[in-house]
C-alpha cells in the first residue's frame, strides 16, 4: 500500500483541471493506492507540508470529481518555482524527497509545462541517483502549445476553440458600420505563435477574417505592417488582424511598449502590443483603430472549453497513472495523432530531459511566404483540436464550477 | 397591402438580432403585409435606397430566420446618425418619406438603443404633422440597459451574463496563486453602472469577488480606491475590482486617459480606466496588478447569450409589429415585471417621446453607502434576466452563424 501525490504549476488553461481529474479517477481503480494526496501551490506546497487529502476534499463523490473536470484554472493552485541544480545545493530535494517519504508517496505526477517538465527531469533524475523509488511522471499542459515532444498539448485546444469563436463574434461586430476601420487583437504567446495562429479558425464560409495574423516566429517589420493593411483596404472596409504579444523586430525588440519587469524564469512580462499599434495605424492612416486584448480570458474561459481538449486532457491524466502503477518514471506523457485523415489521437511518452526546457514554434513552412499569415496545413493541424462542446452545468445563470476556496484559506 | 421596413442602429447586442427575427416571423403571419425590407446601416439605408428584401435574403427559410434569432451584432448593419430638427430642416425627412412611399412601407420598425429612439420620435412626430400613414414604432436594444421607459433592455441580460461568466473564470484564474494582487477589470457603461454592476452575479456559494465595484453613478476618488483594496488585503489575498470605464472624479474628469475624441452624438470616447488604475496600484502598493478591459466582447459574445435574454428580445420585436398593425405608431416597445418573487416580464408600450434622449441610470439606493458595492436589491434585479442557456448550432468547432456578406458588398 502507498500514496500518490499530484500537483499543478504554471499558468492555466480550461482542461489541466480535466486532467487531475483523470489521475483521481484512475487511482480509484488501483486499490492498492490508499490516498491520493494534492499539494497546494506546485512544488511549494510539498516544501511547505501543505498537503490535501484529495478524497477527502472532493467528498469521495463522482459528482464532484466530474465537476472537476470542466472547472477553470487549476483546483490545486500554482507556483512559479525553479529548483535549484542539485549537484550544487539539494536541500530543497532533501526537503521534498522527505515530504514523500512521511506521506509514503510512492507516485508524484506534476501537471504543467515546459518549466514544470524542468522540475520532473530534475526530481527524476534525483531519485534514480540516490535510488529511491518514486516514480515521477509529468502531464503537460499549456495553452501555448509549444511543448517538445508531444503533438499538441492539452489546453491548446479549449484556447483556440474560444479564440476562433471570439474572432469570428468580433467580425459581426465589426461588420456592421461601412466605414473603413482596422481591428488589432492581441494574443498570449511569448515566442511561439501557435495560438495566434488559431486566430485562422475563425474562418468559415462567409468570413475570412483575420485577414491578417502576425505571428513571434517571424520578425516584424511596422514598415511592412502598413503597407499590407493598406492592400487590404483596397478589397474590404473592415481590416481584422490577429498579432501575437511576442512580436519583435528584426534587432529582437518587442513591438509592446512595456516589456520591463522579468518573471522568475526570466520571461519578459508583456502587454500593449496590439495598443502600440493602434496608435501608429491611427497616426499612418488616419481611420478608426480599436485594439483588443483577449487577456487571460484566453486560458480560462472553460464555458467554451473544445470537448477533444476536456477528453484528451482526462485520459492523458489517466494514462499517467497507469504509466506510474506499471513502473515507468522520468517521462513525461504525450499526444501523437495516429490518423492524418480522420483526427486520432493517442497517448504514449516521452523522456523528460527531452523534453524539458525546450520550446517548440510554428515550422516555417506553415507560415505564408509574405509571412502575415497561415498555411492550410497549418490550419488542418489545428481544426480538430477545437472540435466539440461541452455541456457545461450553470446554475444562477453562471457556471457551476467546484468551489475554490481552499485555496484561500 | 403594403410592406415592412425594419433597421437597426447603434452598437450591437447579443440579440438584436433576435428581434429582428421576431419582427420578420410575425410579419410572416399577416398575409397582406407583403413585403419585409431591411434598411442597410439605419437609416442611412433608406436615404441612400439601400433597402434588402428580407425574404429574400433568408431564403424564405424557417432555419435562417432560426440562426438569425443566435446571430451577433446586426445582420442589416447599423449607423450613428442623428436626424436634423425638421423644423429647421426637412430635407432628409422628405427623403425618408418619399422612400416610404416609392417602397409602400405602412409600418416602419426601429432597433436601437437612446440615439434611436431620438429618430423614431422625430420621424413620427413629422409623420402626424404631415398627415402620413406611416406607423413607426422603436424596438429597444442596448448592453447598457439605460432605456428609461422599461423595466430593462433586451441585450443587457447576455451582456451581463458574460460579464458575470467571465469574472467568475478570472476569479479562478486569480486564486491560484498565493500571493497578493490585485485584478481591475473595465466593464462599459459611458454613465449607466448598470453593465459594471452586473459583475456582482459572478458571485456564488465560494467566490466573494469582485471585492469592489466602482460606478459611474458615484464620483471616483483615488484616495478611497486605494484605502478600499487595503481594507480587502486585509481578509484576503487576491482583490479582484470592478470598474465602469466612465467613472469620474469629484470635479467630473474622466479616470480614463484618454477621453480626446467624440463621436457623432458628442459621447467622448473611452478607453483605458483600468490601464490607468493599474498603474496608479502598482505605484502605491507595490503587489502584482493586472487590468483586463472586456472590450467588445461584451456585447458581442452570443455564444454565451441568455435564454431569458434571447426570448424577450425575440418577444418583443414579435409584438412591435402586432401593435404597428392594430394602429399604434410613434410609441417604444418596453417590459414591465409583472412578478417581483417569481420573475415573469410582459411587453407594454410607451410614448417614445417620453423615452428619447433620456438615459436611466442605477438609484443611489442600490448601491451601497459606501459607494464601492452594490445592494442586495440590484442583485434580485438583474439575476433573472441572466438565467437559461441557449444552444447554439456548432459548425467546425465555432458557432454557426447567418452568413453577414451582404454587408460587405
Amino acid at each position: 500500500m502507498s500514496n500518490c501525490l499530484v500537483a499543478q504549476s504554471g499558468g492555466p488553461t480550461s482542461v489541466i483541471n480535466a486532467s487531475l481529474s483523470g489521475v483521481v479517477e484512475e487511482c480509484f481503480n488501483h486499490p492498492d493506492i490508499k490516498k491520493v494526496y494534492g499539494s497546494l501551490n506546485g512544488i511549494n506546497g510539498i516544501l511547505n507540508h501543505n498537503l490535501v487529502d484529495l478524497y477527502k476534499l472532493l467528498d469521495g463523490s463522482k459528482e464532484n470529481v466530474d465537476q472537476l473536470k470542466t472547472t477553470p484554472a487549476m483546483f490545486l493552485g500554482s507556483c512559479r518555482f525553479k529548483l535549484e541544480d542539485s549537484s550544487i545545493d539539494d536541500h530543497q530535494y532533501k526537503k521534498i524527497f522527505d515530504a514523500f517519504q512521511d506521506y509514503d508517496i510512492k507516485y508524484f505526477f506534476y501537471i504543467g509545462g515546459n518549466d514544470s517538465m524542468d522540475t520532473v527531469d530534475k526530481l527524476s533524475q534525483y531519485a534514480e541517483k540516490h535510488a529511491i523509488d518514486v516514480h515521477i511522471i509529468g502531464i503537460p499542459k499549456t495553452i501555448d502549445n509549444d511543448l517538445f515532444g508531444t503533438d499538441h498539448t492539452p489546453g491548446f485546444g479549449s484556447a483556440a476553440k474560444f479564440i476562433a469563436t471570439t474572432i469570428l463574434e468580433i467580425a459581426h461586430d465589426t461588420y456592421i458600420y461601412d466605414i473603413k476601420s482596422v481591428t488589432i487583437i492581441e494574443i498570449m504567446g511569448r515566442n511561439a505563435g501557435w495560438l495566434t495562429a488559431a486566430a485562422a479558425l475563425a474562418r468559415n464560409d462567409y468570413n475570412v477574417s483575420p485577414d491578417l495574423i502576425y505571428l513571434p516566429e517571424i520578425p516584424f517589420s511596422k514598415h511592412a505592417f502598413i503597407n499590407d493593411i493598406k492592400k487590404c483596404q483596397k478589397q474590404k472596409n473592415n481590416v481584422i488582424i490577429a498579432i501575437s504579444e511576442g512580436v519583435k523586430d528584426i534587432e529582437g525588440n518587442y513591438i509592446s511598449a512595456t516589456s520591463a519587469s522579468n518573471d522568475a524564469f526570466g520571461h519578459s512580462q508583456l502587454s500593449g502590443t496590439a495598443k502600440v499599434l493602434e496608435c501608429f495605424v491611427k497616426e499612418e492612416l488616419g481611420c478608426k483603430v480599436r485594439s483588443i486584448e483577449l487577456n487571460v480570458l484566453q486560458r480560462s474561459a472553460t464555458h467554451i472549453a473544445s470537448k477533444t481538449d476536456v477528453e484528451e486532457a482526462n485520459l492523458i491524466g489517466k494514462s499517467a497513472v497507469e504509466y506510474a502503477y506499471a513502473g515507468k518514471t522520468g517521462i513525461m506523457m504525450t499526444l501523437t495523432r495516429s490518423d492524418a485523415f480522420s483526427y486520432r489521437s493517442d497517448v504514449c511518452s516521452i523522456p523528460v530531459c527531452d523534453v524539458a526546457n525546450k520550446e517548440k514554434v510554428i515550422p516555417r513552412e506553415w507560415i505564408n511566404i509574405e509571412g502575415n499569415d497561415v498555411t492550410d496545413e497549418l490550419i488542418n493541424y489545428m481544426r480538430p483540436l477545437i472540435i466539440g462542446e461541452v455541456a457545461i452545468p450553470y446554475k444562477n445563470g453562471i457556471p457551476d464550477y467546484l468551489d475554490i476556496t481552499h485555496l484561500t484559506e
